[in-house]
């Protein structure tokens, strides 16, 4: 059984959640812990979706994967002891430390990205620094047994980066295949790079405006 | 405002909901409006993951777009009345009726899709012929205010298409920029025409299987 923690809280992103989820829950014999300071519901952003949370942080104890995804509640945790040693305890046994978009703020605090080269969702790279990581703007940062993903959708493409490490090649692109997963986007303007200017200004302001 | 109906029933697929919700969350005032048959709590297909469904289908009367998540679960639907009635009396006033993976084969038992080019998850794509739809194995598919998009992932590339018809295509842009959606799969397995025919086969009788 490969056993895979989601922490979950309050404004979570939920796509930096069920990317990944949708990926690992299709390794072979996984379960799935949906992990929180407390199990029940638990509201996206801006409370547009409700996931439930079925476990407390502490029974959960020896994940060999662990998942933290983003969202502008990252902040509020950013101090929150719970929630930080249970990463570093977890993190000592994981077989796979990983995180989506802000997500990797929380692995930032709880220590774990010390020296290490990570990623996060672009409008809060810096962020990192903060923290004695070494921020950079790839998709997927593997550095030994912790990876970090950018924003929001990039946990899909680190989930079969990690399905193909768990099992096999075969085994990521089964799951690639059964998700159909053959992106089209109608625009290419994923990245800050690729995005007209006015398109990147506009949203980082909205981002600001909204974690505030 | 913009009102999102996005029906959930037990054995859905996650992403293919959480997929289009998060680009169309960010529509300017959109009010998603998560629908079942009762509200309460909803299991994906083996139950790995529960989402709160809000509101009876009756309570939503008149949304402005309608989405139809896939599943094993959408067999159990094909002969549903009351959701099949929900679905053609909201379609009636629907500015779009759309679906992501087999929820299309509910749109085509509701009638909606006789005579449209539509499409679904690859490996189910006949199953259109059997509700006189014409079965296109392309990712989106629009046909007037009717689009089906293909399997789990596809909803996302959906729902950006929408997000440019619904305000512009700055709009897509910044939203995808938002969810940082510069997808970099780590393989190229995900369509039947691009995985190796191993994996196509291999997928093929585990889905065959799961829906049985």
């Amino acid at each position: 059984m490969t056993e895979i923690a989601i922490l979950v809280y309050d404004r979570i992103t939920a796509l930096d959640a069920v990317g990944p989820y949708e990926v690992l829950q299709r390794l072979p014999e996984a379960r799935i812990r949906w992990v929180a300071k407390e199990p029940g519901p638990v509201r996206s952003d801006e409370g547009k979706l409700t996931l439930m949370a079925e476990d407390r942080l502490e029974d959960v104890t020896r994940p060999d994967i662990v998942l933290v995804p983003g969202g502008f509640g990252t902040d509020a945790l950013l101090e929150d002891r719970r929630v930080l040693d249970w990463l570093r305890q977890s993190h000592e046994t994981s077989r796979w430390t990983t995180s989506v978009c802000t997500g990797s703020l929380l692995l930032a605090a709880a220590g774990i990205l010390k020296g290490l080269r990570a990623t996060t969702h672009w409008a809060q790279l810096e962020r990192l620094a903060d923290f004695g990581a070494e921020p950079t703007p790839e998709r997927v940062v593997f550095q030994g047994k912790v990876v970090t993903a950018a924003g929001v959708s990039a946990g899909i493409d680190m989930g079969l980066a990690l399905a193909a490490r768990e099992g096999s090649d075969l085994l990521a692109q089964a799951i690639q295949l059964g998700i159909e997963y053959d992106p089209q986007p109608p625009f290419d303007a994923g990245s800050p790079q690729k995005a007209p200017a006015e398109v990147v200004e506009a949203v980082r302001q909205r981002l600001e405006a909204a974690r505030a």
